[in-house]
């Protein structure tokens, strides 16, 4: 199957995301990159703020309580049994995977991308060539300890912090946007 | 200047890092992949703990107390000025840049890292080939605000949590090391 009929059969698919659905705050960026003839994007998330346990791997990880919006302190109250072991709190930046036509498409994305993401790169270059962007900011906190609170600062903070966070994001999301029309 | 004298000359200069010289710890992956014609390494860290303040962006970090080793409760006691504003106590696992001589060393340094470390991709393949290689584990928790502390869990946890990371992340390394035989 050669590239144009690859990216055909690809956009066809039903989304296949842990959330069921596409992010509205990224659909813009996506029909943009899509668009374009070099490029077809494979996977998306505009940012979110969650609550997870267990190790970390795909497989062994429990997602308790996900926001791809601003949060308030009503976020942070968990029921008790979403309160058991160790949970964390994780702030994640946008990320977008893009499939592109061959190098020389991949570099151009990379250039325009980099003005705003430090953190794009070729993530494969063998079969399909696929570059990922992501912003640079990550929070990752213990949370609870069976049922107990740990963190001791104030909600109120961490509430604008996620939400200084989220906006920021948001933003740099919106210049990339205007970039993608220079691809 | 070709590939060759690049990488003579690269690995002749002095070490550029904060830290001002080479983690032990690394020093045997550096020498494994520097003795392989393809490739050289430009930067490394073997994974550390440390307290910082500041924006996150570059030259507005300032690291307050950093360690490559296995930490204890001391660790987490600051001097009162250390202590002002927001501080972060961050986990960052193992990291390397490798420079490789083509698209083609570049996918088989690729092929061998993703075994161990999910976190392998190409980060420039215009001008130099550059292939980051990282662990997947991060920590990035809010630790003390204006000299009060933010977390209120058990300190002795977290000195085990931090044991447990850099112990499992030397590991990595070392099975890294052997795979590189394989290059």
């Amino acid at each position: 199957m050669n590239w144009d009929n690859e990216k055909k059969c690809f956009l066809g698919k039903m989304d296949k995301s842990k959330k069921g659905s596409i992010d509205e705050k990224v659909i813009p960026l996506l029909q943009a990159i899509n668009a374009h003839s070099d490029y077809y994007t494979t996977s998306s998330c505009s940012g979110r703020v969650y609550f997870w346990r267990g190790t970390g791997r795909k497989n062994e990880t429990e997602w308790i309580k996900v926001s791809h919006n601003l949060i308030d302190e009503e976020f942070f109250a968990l029921q008790e049994k979403q309160k058991s072991g160790l949970i964390w709190l994780r702030f994640e930046p946008f990320i977008i995977h893009v499939a592109c036509r061959n190098l020389e498409s991949a570099n151009r994305l990379l250039d325009i991308a980099k003005k705003i993401y430090k953190k794009s790169y070729i993530l494969s270059a063998s079969n399909k060539i696929i570059v990922e962007i992501h912003g640079s900011e990550f929070v990752e906190m213990p949370f609870y300890q069976d049922g107990d609170s740990l963190f001791s600062g104030s909600r109120e903070w961490l509430v604008q912090f996620c939400t200084k966070k989220l906006t920021e994001n948001w933003k740099k999301m919106e210049l990339f946007l205007l970039l993608t029309k220079k691809i």
